[in-house]
């Protein structure tokens, strides 16, 4: 299928519609045609920034009649080529949707348009002592992180998006509007589509409003930073201070690779040993510093050195810092490369072995990958990179990305923790959930019956 | 449609395979032939015996093979009327699929068959220091918690069945087997079907194996009991103690009227007040004590009364006794008299004024109602009893229900918090998700095409 060309009689009505904010300048295309992955580029045919509801409705509405592909945007930060239109058609920006609609600090909610980052909300929540604590990085909208079901460092103590979006208004094409979910915290009123509509990849509608959970800001913080001899060694600690009932706000994880990047690119001197960070929280400091006393005993049994600890909020950030660099410091570091973030996710108790085999793989195929990881979910990003052109590096790095994801697989894990299948991932989710595909077709024929919604993504084409 | 009688040939394969474990005895079709609710009986034509996943797949096999109706049953325990064989057909019973497959106590979690309860499960994990934390009171077993979403007393802390389940394996109407979701803590792969699945009422397909979180056991636990003046300020305190940022490990109210129930019922003397429980676990004692103090000075400020505290394990269990008690009392208290519960859950915010609101729907419509509830999720009981041929007062109830809903669902809640739809709440599901409707019978059709699965449940007939 080929969509109209943007000044055919398809767009005319759009374009009378939305004026300036009907877009064909080519700069804004470009931006619209990638994302922050190394996928192919794909120009959109027009870009439209949606301000209400009633406009996306507007939009869905010609997109059916003219058979018009719809790729939902927002912050254009996603990692595995979802925003890419593939098929031309309409990118529809939703980012200036971005209006806190209500917060409702004695319910633990907030409402928002799709397009509000998570900064955003954040800066108007913590004034009433709570947060939203879902940090996928880059500055991702909550509409764009649904529907990926993003998730980030917080992920360890208070779960993914699936676990704070509450309710959701969408559009569908065709232009009808559903709401998913409730306010309650819990439902039990027929199929939850809310959890079709997370990680859906805009390939089922356009999320326009979102009630999400809020969280009381933690009263008392301390962040321990420490290093080992082997990154699972670390990973093991790690897991023991998830079962020890410790339940950290973060615990993350950095081999010396990427230390040494950091160093290299911030001049630091850290120490360029696989490192930890376990953040904690109380209620007081008593309690606090009885929890801290509890994790440097398993971090000292683990073989950590250099136990730092950071406790007022410039401290921590301090502490945080070569964390925070972490994707950057790798990227400056190979300038003129593209990298590969993989973000397998096993159970806690198979992410040592796991880690162990996925290293000695890279060694084994001379790939120099670095990881960095939210460690205390059990999910790990490998960095890979290599020149753009250089075919057989890719090609090798394929390879062993598929045995990572076989391996991961075999233990009960998952081929994605936080990125979602985009263009990228769709032969991976073939070999995890291949009985499951047929259905999910299905599932998308019900919402989507023009297969104009993100059209290539998730599923491979026929 | 009607299902085919059990002496014709198409049950004779499914006789000849299972022998005694196919049954038409009438004691055990009457046992499969209702609920814990107040539903209108239906016999199944016959009841088939489950013992493994393969044994499953025979059977939806040669249902879909003859257009057999299959109602999945384990504990029959639901409330909703989700097990009753409305249109016959066989009742298939996974009770003796009772073995718990692997607990891994490093990765938090067990792997077990559909019919295991969560007291069996729970004194498997115990051992490891580990608990499984949904507890919908009966025995109930964890493929019909998982069908209806269940949760309870421990869904404040830890959440609902959605919240607890990793991964499922089902199978479909016709006999494929799909697994659903993954082992590990998170994943952005595909569709989530786990969560069609979950809430699903036996509607999509027989759940036969799950996958489950398990969590520490706290290691200090201490148990706060008071009374207040109106079940208004006893849900408004327990809202504060939400807000305080708490964390209990339960927050149960009971109203007088059911406080009076257990007094008449057990004997004992509680004062008939609005009763407030509230459970806290800390790491150590200390961090207990200071989170008691605070505990203490909300319920002091909210105007609570007779203050009680239990630390041991023994006291603890005598102070939650009431509670225990209370579903029982209520039904010892009008013996005769059939039951019925709600299940509205409101956002945290509303449960007070919903509360009262629904007091006054009941005292002006002479209903005498009681009230008890997991008021942590804003979820909360209204017991009504009347005498089975009193069609006036079910009348009556019918009529303050349908409002009580409307009243939840204008603040953004929701018609039930934890039973499910079944039979009794298809209408409340339309005034609810309408929109979804369409949808949500798309999928149906779409897992059960023939509309074998539960037939009559969730969605109204045409």
């Amino acid at each position: 299928m080929n969509s109209p060309v943007p000044n055919s009689s398809a767009f005319s009505e759009l374009r009378a519609y939305f004026g300036e904010r009907f877009s064909t300048v080519p700069d804004v295309l470009e931006q619209h045609g990638r994302d922050e992955s190394r996928a192919e580029r794909h120009l959109p045919d027009a870009v439209i920034f949606a301000r209400s509801e009633d406009e996306v409705r507007r939009v869905m509405a010609s997109a059916s009649q003219f058979e018009i592909p719809i790729i939902p945007f927002a912050a254009g930060s996603s990692l595995e080529g979802q925003l890419i239109p593939v098929r031309g058609g309409i990118s529809l920006d939703v980012s200036q949707m971005n209006t806190v609609l209500d917060i409702q600090p004695q319910g633990f909610l907030a409402t928002v348009q799709a397009g509000v980052t998570y900064p955003a909300l954040n800066r108007q929540a913590r004034p009433h002592g709570l947060f939203f604590p879902v940090d996928p990085g880059a500055e991702a909208s909550l509409g764009g992180m649904a529907a990926t079901n993003a998730s980030g460092t917080g992920a360890v103590r208070y779960g993914t998006m699936r676990d704070n979006v509450l309710s959701m208004r969408a559009v569908l094409i065709g232009g009808k509007v559903i709401q998913l979910g409730t306010q309650a915290r819990k439902s039990s009123a027929g199929y939850d589509l809310r959890h079709l509509l997370i990680g859906s990849e805009g390939t089922l509608g356009v999320i326009t409003e979102l009630s999400v959970k809020l969280h009381p800001l933690p009263s008392e913080l301390a962040v321990l930073r420490c290093h080992f001899r082997s990154v699972e060694a670390a990973a093991q600690c790690a897991a023991s201070v998830m079962q020890a009932g410790l339940q950290p706000e973060r615990l993350e994880l950095m081999d010396e690779r990427q230390m040494r990047a950091v160093n290299l690119h911030q001049g630091t001197r850290y120490p360029e040993a696989p490192t930890l960070w376990i953040e904690l929280a109380a209620a007081s400091r008593t309690a606090l510093d009885e929890a801290l006393a509890l994790c440097a005993e398993l971090c000292a049994a683990g073989g950590a050195g250099g136990v730092e600890l950071a406790r007022s909020e410039t401290e921590r950030q301090q502490l945080w810092q070569a964390r925070h660099q972490a994707y950057y410091a790798a990227r400056a570091l190979h300038p003129g490369h593209a990298m590969l973030s993989t973000d397998l996710c096993v159970p806690l108790h198979e992410l040592a072995p796991t880690i162990a085999l996925t290293h000695r793989l890279c060694a084994e195929n001379n790939l120099d990958a670095s990881f960095v990881g939210h460690v205390g979910d059990g999910n790990f990003h490998v960095l890979f990179h290599a020149e753009p052109e250089d075919a057989a590096t890719w090609q090798m790095i394929g390879r062993v990305y598929d045995l990572m994801v076989a391996a991961a697989l075999a233990v009960g894990g998952t081929c994605s923790g936080e990125h979602g299948i985009g263009l990228h991932k769709r032969r991976h989710l073939r070999a995890q959930h291949g009985d499951l595909l047929e259905l999910m077709r299905g599932i998308k024929a019900l919402f989507d019956p023009q297969g104009l919604m993100n059209p290539g993504k998730i599923f491979e084409e026929d």
